[in-house]
């Protein structure tokens, strides 16, 4: 490679910003040159590991004139005003999900993104893990004839905190906003949204009438039906599986087995360790995938990163469900 | 055994009816006393394989004094008489689902069979699965905690002719009845449902106004959430699956193997061939597991048969699928 | 059919007995004569159930004139007289296995079987099992190439007691002789036995100079490798298992499951009950096909029954294995 | 970490060599000091891509006094001289297996090696697969009670090119050398070896006097009987399983997917595609676990890195195969 590696921004230095950087930093592509994070410690230690200026203050990382892309790995509430500074700064950038909690914030900074024809990606990673994207592409390959059923189980190893909860714009925006992509990526013309929710076993949904159990029907104009079955907990630990049901045939994507070991004894064939604890471990394929492909993005080849678009149709998926689980009526949708 | 075995008397000699004759004569504590069929070729074909007097007409049957049990597997518009008529002349009768397609016909038949006292079993024959079964008593035993989650993965292996889609009620009444049943085998506190149909490949379906795909959700008053996932058609065979999520695990019951032969090459690992083709040969234990139950209601010992009320229940909550999917609302049951 | 069931002689009432008496009367073209045993109370038992004429002696059941063959399942010191005595009086014969534990016995009775023409089927019932028996098809129809490894793993649920051991002939005459017979269904051309046997565990077989552990080794002229492992217990039940390993694939045989449900909890995923007890349950489907490949050979049909040479075969290379074992040398024979 | 990292110099540049030169660059606590390769060309490849100086004279390493440990990757007929090279300049040493083909270099080594008390490390990666590390722990553990059993299945995906069986010392000093150092990891006091090999499949083994398959079975003194089975060939990728059978329980390892996807068919249920191309995807993880504890050792902490006697264990139980397999006898060991 000739170019110069991309320069990156990377605001916030939390869990999923330091996923990132760690990724940046393995890409022969990409380099860190900014972090910034208003709690400046954590900026500091991500770039001491994988290199670049730490910062406090976002607005040095756009001045500097440093950075080929930004990738915004900060609190929810931050990502419009951040995407519409790198829009305005014309430079490229991957956000992560949601783009917001209220529609009619991402609504208004919609024509801002699509016309300037920055390059503007969202950080739905799902999209890039090994299992879900090849059965996807074998879906699109035709291997299993016309899709007519997908079923898609998400499940959190624990509940988040109820302070976590009281924040988080409900289930729907927060968790199963990345199975709303997951469902658009295998289905592309979804018309009606319904879903059944229900708080058992956490106090802080039922506290901030959130639910911890929901299941969500989703209705294709061409009459595939996605089903995404939801719990903010899992015994057994992070329960990632999805089932596409075609006319000839199934693709299943199964969890990912934590060991190759399998003990049998008297009373038992087969125990095997739970599953991986979280996203950061399950999908870390993922995450490096996932960056590759806005590099591409970024460099102005082909790509196959989620846009803006894909981000804001996902939120309409989650406003809708749960007007559906609130109001116990079905929804219908209009992703345009 | 120092009784006599029950002499029963089978009404319909097709393709169930021969499967409950089998189980007769298989039984010690039961035999076959007569078999009716209008058709009484087919009656005659039954008797001769598996004892009994063959007559074209039911009410000989009935008027002979010489059966101890009636055996309803004839069509489903013929239930409701039978078993009035068994209930009057006081013989316990296991009736094949369902009870009718019109529940005005059920609640009009419902007193008499309550005040009569005389045993009426339902042929949910899946409850007698031993995977199903097991499954159910290890949740009661609270393997897993509390059950917050039930997905019943339900899916013939082709989709019927148009003609008996025509009369068939409609899917939910005719296919998903049994996965109605078996979602209160776990749950009995139903009070909501959500269902949302489409028909993607069969033309019967679609001419008939009827579904080949369906999801349907069903709300617990306590909270737990059953998702019954159907389809017409399965490529890879019967497809019969129960996952039961709770607060400490999952219990999952997984498709029946039909050989224990795997081969692994260049291209595939673990290719094995396809499941069990229909119901007689994925529940054929179930069947007999029924009556056995069944005779064990009949001889006034403790018995897990499914009542008159459970083929109620299971009509009611089809009904409200029924509605749901064709008016798009939300339909609240009350199962009573 | 129009001619009439062939009429079975059973010699021996006991476990194995019983199997071939149910098998016998639940075939179509086959009927229950006679049951000898010297505990006639044994024979008188099985006669009840399944029909017949019991008695304590079985020359009567050669002098009735009322057998149209013979089923062999008394024990093994009595093999030989009888096969002979059904040879001379030439009644098709199910004997067993094995013929005897003495070589020269079987070579004496060997040219009187092969000079009568009569038909003579060993109980090499493993070849009946399904999986096995397609497995090996499947070999030979060329689905994974040449066979070059064939592993069978072949392990009894628990060992059996002292007394048994005493008198069983040693553990590769007694349980590997099923074994051998399974090597040479798949591989016909084995010149050389290797074995390795051990006592880890059983006081019954160290006593007696035999072994609970053993390991053997087969190798064919064309290079084709046999491993068998055996062990006398085994804590998850009968381990039943074969690998065929060829130039294009693997075709493997599982352990039978003995439930559909499985479990997963924080500690462990998959927890499913062990495998089925012994061999009356993990074989009743071979039994049945055994006893119906023997009519096919009675009635002059073509049949695969196990012949008296492969009784003889299977017996040699047990004959070969104690050897190598005990006397630690690699022992070539021929099975001619 | 105050310690300034590890400086090693690393000998050949080829495939494995390249592997640890990535685990060496990617391990907090070492760095790439020296690359030495006769084809300098390969060396300044490595050292371009993971730093430190290229030489085409390992010497020239030694010489520098800027090497903490050596790890040897150059081919095997230059181990010896290395090792005696690294131990009489006191460095730690990381040698790749086999020490040597030829036991009388090994034994006229060993004083040498011994008496410097300099560590020397063979790179046995096996042992520090998470499978086979967690099982065998877990057989310490007592999980299974005693082990009775032990199951090696080991084969390579594809035939090596005739050129290298000539010069390999064949496939038992090999190829099994690793299982043979498997065996010793799980079982400690083996005092018998018999092996059966032919070629089957392989022109190159044929001509040059070797095996392309091979049995081998290794005795314990306290009973446990080792199976070794392999292949030079494996259709389905490569295979590498281990199955710890015990007292109590069977512990099995089996081979790693590589993808969570699964297609059902109406001809095929549970294709996936087949195993890990080979050694260096296989094992990555444990290449680095290996030199981690390397580490160990050469900071003088707690190391379960296998020793010199291990390379010399393992180099006698395959001259003892060699001999077994080619004599046709059973050949005792003193593993001493």
């Amino acid at each position: 490679m000739t170019e110069r590696p991309l320069r990156f921004g990377l605001i916030g230095s939390g869990r999923i910003g330091q996923v990132h950087a760690a990724s940046i930093a393995a890409e022969p592509d990409a380099e860190l040159a900014w972090v910034a994070d208003p709690f400046v410690d954590g900026a500091r230690a991500v770039a001491a590991i994988y290199g670049g200026t730490a910062t406090d203050n976002a607005d040095e990382v756009f001045a500097s004139g440093q950075v080929d892309a930004i990738l915004i790995a900060s609190p929810t509430p931050t990502h419009v005003d951040l995407i519409a500074q790198a829009v305005d700064a014309r430079i490229p950038v991957l956000c992560e999900k949601p783009i917001d909690l209220d529609i009619s914030r991402v609504d208004a900074l919609r024509p801002r993104v699509l016309e300037s024809g920055v390059p503007v990606a969202l950080g739905f990673n799902r999209r890039f893990d090994p299992g879900f994207s090849s059965a996807r592409a074998r879906v699109a390959a035709g291997e299993i004839g016309a899709l007519e059923q997908l079923t898609i189980i998400s499940r959190d190893p624990s509940a988040p905190p109820a302070s976590y909860v009281a924040v988080s714009g409900g289930i729907f925006r927060d968790m199963t906003i990345h199975d709303f992509d997951m469902a658009r990526f295998f289905v592309d013309d979804i018309i009606e949204v319904t879903a059944t929710g229900t708080s058992t076993f956490d106090a802080g949904a039922r506290e901030h009438g959130d639910f911890d159990t929901a299941v969500t029907t989703l209705r294709g104009a061409s009459g595939t039906i996605v089903t995404i079955i939801n719990s903010r907990h899992s015994a057994v630990g992070y329960d990632q599986r999805i089932e596409a049901f075609g006319a000839h045939g199934t693709l299943s994507v199964s969890n990912m087995p934590t060991s190759l070991v399998s003990l049998s004894t008297a009373t038992s064939v087969e125990g095997k360790p739970p599953y991986e604890p979280f996203f950061l471990e399950r999908y870390s394929v993922a995450y490096r995938a996932e960056l590759r492909e806005f590099i591409n993005l970024v460099r102005g080849r082909q790509s196959t990163s989620p846009t803006f678009e894909d981000g804001r149709a996902a939120l309409l998926l989650a406003d809708a469900a749960q007007r559906s689980a609130t109001e116990r009526i079905v929804v219908t949708v209009d992703l345009g």
